[in-house]
C-alpha cells in the first residue's frame, strides 16, 4: 500500500514542463550540509544519529519551502517502498540499503524539494525540475538551505561546507542534468562527450549517478568537485555544457535521418510495436525501447507522445514501480520467478499505456 | 496491368478449405507428360516446339475440366508477371527464364488445373488444393490426363509415361504437400522428418522445390520417384506421411508451449507487433513473422486470423507479388534501389493487412 502511494506520487520533473524536456528529462541541484556540532554520519554512534535527525525534522516543520512535505523514516519502509524512492530519485541506493537508525528522507508533495538525513553527510538537499532549468533548481535549492541553515552547518572560511567526501567540501553543490541522446549514442560520439566534459571538470554517469550502467541512452552531467567556483558558476558551466549536447544531438538526429532515412523510422516503428505487443520485457530493453520511441515521437516519425507520459514510463518500467503497481508483495517464489513475474508485469504496463499510440500507424 | 491482374486471380488453395490448412497450406499433384510423336523440348527445334504448343491447345480448347481457363505465352508475359506466376506455383523458375518460343502456361479461372507447355516436358500438368486434399487432387488430375490422353502420349508398357528425367519416368506423377511445421523445427526434429521421409522415398524441399531454402517453416514433402507403384499408391504415401508429420507438428507445439509459456505468447505477439509497424521488411524476415503469427493464431494466443488471409500473404510478401501490387514497372533505379523499395512496399502490404488484428491485443 506504501509502495503503491509512492509509485504513484506525481513527481514534477516528470511532466516534462521546462526547456528541451525530450532531450533533458531533469535537472538536479543537490547541497552537502552537516551540523558543526556532531561528527561525520560513519563516525556517529546510533544516539547522535538520532539526535541529527530529530534537530533537522523539528526545524523543516518551520521551514516555508517544505510546508506541505512528509518525512519517512527508513524504518518505516518495506523493501519495494526504498526501491521505488530510489527509482523516484529521492533516496540513493546506498542509503536505501543502509543502517536504519536515525535515516529518513523528507519529501515535498511535488516531488521537487526532498532531504536526505544522515546518508553520507548530515543533510542532503535536493530539488529537482523537469528539462533544462537548473538555474531554478539553484534558486529553490538556495532557498531551502537558507531557512535549514540556522542548524549550524560545518563551515569552514577556507575551505567552505565541510563534507564526509573530500569531493563534496567547498560549495557542497552538484548541478546535474539526466540527458536522453540515443543520437550522438548511435553516431559513436559518445567518447568525445565524455571526453569534453571531463576536460571541464564534469562527470558523465548512467541513469542512476555512480557506477550505474547507462541504459536507454540516458546519462547524467554533472560538476565534478564543488570548491573553487561559486554556485552560480558551477551550476552555469553544467547548463551550458547541456546546452551545447543537446545541441549536438539536435545535429546527430538530423545526420541520422539523412543517412539512413527508412531505416530509421523502421527502427522506431518496429520499437513501438514490440512495446505494445511483448508479453515480457527485460528491464534493458524496455529502456532501449522507450528511448527509441522517444526519439521517434520528438522527430514527429511516430504519432505524438508527451515527454510527460513517456518520463512516467521510464520511471513505471522500473522494477519497484512494477511490483509497486502490480500489488507484487515480498517473499513470493523465489528469485527467478520474481524476474519472470516483474518481467511480465513490466510488459503489460507498457503495453497498456502505449498500445494506443499505435492506432495512428 | 497484367501482373497486377496476375497478382490478384483468386486460387483456390490459398482459401485453405481443406484439411488441417493452418499446418498443410496445399495439396498438388504433378503428371509429367510428352507426345509420342516428339523429341524431348530440350531436343526440339523451334519449330516442333510451336508446333507441341498448337497440339496442346487445341486440345485443351475441347476440355470440359479447362473450360473455363486461359492460355498465356511465355512470350507475352513481362518479368514481373513472370514472377507473379512463379510465386503462384502455375511455372517454375525454369519455365520463367528459359527461351519463349513454344512455351504457354494455361490456368483454369480458379487456380486449381495448370498447364506447363514444353519446359522440361512437352506437358506438365498440375491440380492445387488447399489444405490436406491429395486424394482430391489426384482425382481431378486423372480426368483431365484423360482429356488430353488422345494427344497420343509416350508410353511404354515396361517403363509408363516416358519423361526427359528419368525420375520422372512411370506414372510421371509427383505428389507433394506444403507445410507449415514451425513447431518441429523449434524442437530441432527436422532432421528426424527428413530422414524419416528420405527412408521411405520421399523428398524435402524448401518452399519453391529444388534448391531453394526454407523460410518460415515451409517445407513441401513430394515422392522422389514416380516408377515402381500405382498412383493411388504413391498419392496414399505422400497423404500418410503428411498425416503423420501434422500429428507430430501438433504435438511439438503443445510440448512448446508447456515448456516456454509465456517466452512462446511472448515471441508470438511480437511478431504481429513487429509485422504490423515495420517500414521494410526483407522475403525471409516476413516469412519468418508471418510463420509465428500462423502458428499464434491457430493456438489462440493471437486474435483469429483465417488460414486464407495468412496465405494469401504468404504470396503477396513476395517481391513479384509487392511489385505487381504497388504497380512498380521494370528499370526503374538500379537493383539496390529496387530491393528496398520492395522492402518497403512490401512492410506496407503487410501492415495494411495485419494492424487490424492488433486491436484485440
Amino acid at each position: 500500500m506504501q509502495a503503491l502511494e509512492l509509485a504513484s506520487m506525481p513527481l514534477e520533473w516528470v511532466f516534462g514542463r521546462g526547456d528541451e524536456s525530450f532531450i533533458v528529462l531533469s535537472s538536479r541541484i543537490r547541497l552537502a550540509r552537516n551540523l558543526a556540532k556532531f561528527p561525520f554520519p560513519w563516525k556517529c554512534d546510533k544516539d547522535s544519529l538520532v539526535e541529527i535527525e530529530n534537530l533537522i525534522l523539528d526545524k523543516v516543520s518551520t521551514s516555508y519551502m517544505l510546508r506541505n512535505s512528509r518525512a519517512l523514516k527508513l524504518e518505516q519502509m518495506d523493501k519495494i517502498s526504498r526501491m521505488v524512492l530510489v527509482e523516484n530519485h529521492l533516496i540513493s541506493p546506498n542509503f536505501a540499503q543502509g543502517e536504519d537508525v536515525g535515516r529518513a528522507v523528507v519529501f515535498d508533495d511535488r516531488g521537487i524539494v526532498s532531504l536526505m538525513l544522515n546518508e553520507e553527510d548530515h543533510l542532503r538537499i535536493q530539488v529537482f525540475l523537469g528539462g533544462l532549468q537548473l538555474h531554478d533548481a539553484w534558486h529553490v535549492a538556495k532557498k531551502v538551505d537558507s531557512e535549514l541553515e540556522s542548524l549550524d552547518y560545518a563551515f569552514n572560511c577556507e575551505r567552505g561546507y565541510l563534507s564526509t567526501c573530500p569531493t563534496n567540501t567547498g560549495t557542497g553543490l552538484r548541478a546535474s542534468v539526466m540527458l536522453h541522446i540515443p543520437g550522438i549514442v548511435a553516431l559513436g560520439h559518445m567518447g568525445q562527450i565524455v571526453r569534453e566534459c571531463n576536460r571541464v571538470g564534469l562527470t558523465v554517469r548512467g541513469m542512476y549517478g555512480e557506477g550505474t550502467p547507462p541504459g536507454g541512452s540516458l546519462f547524467q552531467i554533472s560538476n565534478q568537485i564543488t570548491l573553487g567556483l561559486a554556485e552560480e558558476e558551477l551550476v552555469e558551466k553544467v547548463n551550458s555544457i547541456a546546452l551545447g549536447v543537446v545541441e549536438q544531438e539536435h545535429f546527430a538526429r538530423e545526420r541520422l535521418i539523412k543517412q539512413k532515412g527508412i531505416d530509421f523510422a523502421d527502427k522506431v516503428w518496429r520499437s513501438l510495436g514490440i512495446v505494445s505487443c511483448a508479453r515480457k520485457l527485460s528491464m534493458k530493453e524496455a529502456m532501449e525501447l522507450l528511448s527509441k520511441v522517444r526519439m521517434g515521437t520528438e522527430m514527429k516519425i511516430l504519432p505524438e507522445i508527451s515527454s510527460g507520459e513517456l518520463n512516467r514510463l521510464i520511471l513505471d518500467a522500473q522494477a519497484g514501480h512494477v511490483m509497486a503497481l502490480s500489488g507484487s508483495g515480498e517473499g513470493k517464489g523465489n528469485r527467478r520467478n520474481d524476474i519472470r513475474y516483474v518481467e511480465a508485469k513490466r510488459a503489460e504496463i507498457l503495453r497498456d499505456r502505449l498500445f494506443k499510440f499505435l492506432q495512428h500507424n
